[in-house]
């Protein structure tokens, strides 16, 4: 893939440049191991050493860090170019786009001979279906959409204009998810929610009867799953994005723009607010409501609900074995300390 | 979907119908969000409450809310109908498996043409192969088995009778499911366990000789993963229920109509007892035997074989995360805390 | 199968042969269970007592236990074979290996006509392109290479020669895997990796432009994903093992001969050292660095680098329910009873 100017870079996204127009960006990279072909982002001010020492062609800066960025080369007569701008991070974000769109293939318009299509469904404009897809009856494909080899998407389903289905995703049936939606390999939605009543010893089967509705700008990571709802839907609302190996059982509303992070799950019935933040490996019982803007640390146990935002953790701190093993044996006495502690000072109180 | 009459209900499920026969139901839903042609139920005696509000045209209870359930509707004029059975629980899980059985498309016995299916492979009778399975040599396939699109059913492994298998399942070759199981997307029966034995800083793997044997009425949540044996085969018993995304070791045995939650996980060579809970995200460690009717909290780690019935927990109690950290950095003294108070109760003993 | 003798055995692996060289062998089994035609073996002299009543018609040990395993049959005048060689388990992985290609089919070279290959990938000399799979525009697939059923192998991909990939592997665009590496069902290997750039409260993609890099001999277990890094690539090293269901974050670096059990994680940017353990469902927050020779303990949570080599642990210790309630709600208290410790000391020390 050939170079581009940094007036090319400039022209499509904005930004205050400070150095040479026709300066040669090869690759987007970071800071520390950049090169004279590399346009790199400062964004987090821990990271601002590195300014002084970077071998980047071009630095993405705020406003504060813009002398710093184009004076770094002046000792060695390098360009030491710089674009300027309010949101170095979300800057660099939008470069990414513009870049991947330049050197991946372009999208195409196309139905693979091999994929295996009932001829009730509903194909949009400029749908790409892969090899060896399978579409049901009844399923409807949103115009742009691009349907990864091996997806299935059963009875009634429905994808939205412009969501990207990866290699072996599965959309249940009833299920659908809306606009210019990402899913990475191996997710299921729709599998069956877990449910059971006893009976004797044994489990009877709660058939799930809801589906999953998922809204607009949502990703799921890869080998994600959201099960259906036993008698309502399982709802995840716009902008939602979901790392890799979550689990969000049956009946669990997700709301706006909330992020989660890999391996955490949420078990069924549990609300989650707007604009939450999950870390990853954290879980969530039932039945559970957590309030907007609430924020999990990782590997944390939420087990009752949470209705004031902030930030919630739970993890046992980590330490060398030996110590680790001579602090976890007495907490098992913990509570008991806790009583030798009172009648001390119930003792020295009275003396 | 047409509505059915309680009287149809009655007549397929039993029941004391308290209420007008001809009353219309078209859908089953909770207390809460019911409307007037709903049937709901009240099974845990929490939710009473709301049998005073809820607007369902009829409700499933035990005899004991009888009275409360038909005399809900008394001021407002409404039918106020009531099914009453000793086990509301139970009934709705009939339910919905009569509705699911109702409004669901019936099973088809086809094998679809695009399926890559071996010769020598047994399909009984009236099973449903789906688009792009692959069933490979030496495979059987039960009387009704549903095998969905994608899947892989290796050599000579084998599908008990009445089992459905969703989209993009994997039995791994020499392993079997007995009759009526239910595997969900993107489940993994068979892959190896992980075996190495170290070689001068390096793993020589060991070939995993044994298989899965999976028994009757079994379900398999979405993405999970169980081992085929290292010498011997991996067990899971009659009536076993796993949720999504759990990973059973090489040789674990699962005893009958124990139940696990999402993203738990058992180690290798460990037994389970029968009857048991495994809350979502717990971890049982390899080589353990765990007694029958033993029930283990979600996120809670299991260090230790256990040979009592009982319930057991252990996770980090979450916290705001000021509090958490205070809490958690004296934790990592707590053994010298001990230390200190021992010397402290010694010394006030003594004065 | 026909059963072996020992001496075929020894001809093929090596080891002093103790006992009758025709004692036929028709199964490798832990000693417990073994019978009078099973091989087994004595690693852990945890089992050694096992020597003694073991039916094994030979037991491989190391040189401190041939004696009492070639007398263990004298008393009831039974055969007592026995192999000796200086690292029993080392020689039981080899002979699982020997026996897996003795029983297993031998691979074939085929290209399945139901394979959708596109004319620009480049296939090497015997490989076996399962049924269904899908390789796509410029992928590479090594010499002697085993692509399962339903694998997708994206644009400009490379498998190395003699890997095995099990069905319904994803090999992302770009990246790459090493020779002789084994790949269970349901990997993803590039899927983007988690990141965002907050934008007024909603999420701004940044799109992932590096790939994933796998050396020679690793093996990564169903269902694990291993994400496309950001800006550079994720990299795994040579004869890394990673068990079922683990999540590798974007830009994760895994060092040479590491291994990580199941469920556990890396979140992003990680860099792990060589000759580690990750025990199972531990998880390892992002822009860290763990020293070679570190071994984390199962389902702890790592939080901040670690640069000595050695053990490290952080799980709350499991009880029963009604006393790990006890000392769980005491440890909210933990900070606050460590200040009244502090004045009682200051207390009885000033009396």
């Amino acid at each position: 893939m050939s170079p581009v100017s940094l007036s090319e870079i400039i022209a499509a996204l904005g930004g205050d440049l400070h150095g040479a127009p026709e300066t040669a960006i090869a690759r987007i990279g970071p800071l520390a191991s950049a090169d004279a072909t590399t346009l790199a982002f400062l964004s987090n001010p821990r990271y601002q050493s590195q300014l002084a020492t970077t071998a980047a062609a071009c630095v993405i800066v705020a406003p504060a860090f813009a002398e710093a960025a184009t004076q770094r080369g002046a000792a060695a007569g390098g360009s030491a170019a710089a674009i300027v701008t309010p949101d170095p991070y979300l800057y660099f974000a939008r470069l990414t786009q513009w870049w991947a769109a330049r050197v991946r293939p372009q999208p195409v318009a196309r139905i693979h001979p091999s994929a295996v299509i009932d001829p009730s469904a509903t194909l949009g404009e400029g749908v790409d279906i892969g090899p060896l897809a399978v579409i049901e009856a009844g399923a409807r494909i949103g115009d742009g959409a691009r349907i990864g080899p091996h997806c299935v998407i059963e009875r009634n389903a429905a994808v939205g204009p412009g969501t990207r289905l990866a290699a072996r995703v599965t959309l249940g049936y009833d299920c659908r998810i809306g606009a210019r939606g990402i899913v990475h390999g191996g997710v299921v939605i729709g599998a069956d929610g877990f449910g059971f009543a006893p009976n004797k010893g044994a489990w009877e089967k709660i058939e799930q009867l809801g589906a999953v509705v998922i809204g607009d700008d949502v990703e799921i990571g890869a080998n994600t799953c959201i099960d259906r709802g036993a008698l309502d839907d399982t709802v995840i609302e716009d902008g939602v994005k979901l790392d890799n190996q979550i689990q969000i059982g049956h009946n669990v509303r997700i709301g706006k723009h909330t992020a989660m992070a890999g391996c955490s799950a949420i078990a069924g019935s549990t609300t989650i607010g707007a604009h939450c933040t999950i870390g990853g490996a954290a879980m969530i019982i039932g039945h559970l409501t957590l309030a907007d803007h609430v924020h999990i640390s990782m590997g944390t146990a939420i087990t009752r609900s949470i209705s004031k935002p902030g930030q919630y953790s739970g993890v046992f701190p980590f330490d060398d074995n030996a110590n680790w093993e001579k602090n976890a044996a007495t907490l098992r006495q913990l509570h008991s300390l806790r009583e030798r502690l009172r009648a001390l000072e119930k003792k020295t109180n009275s003396d």
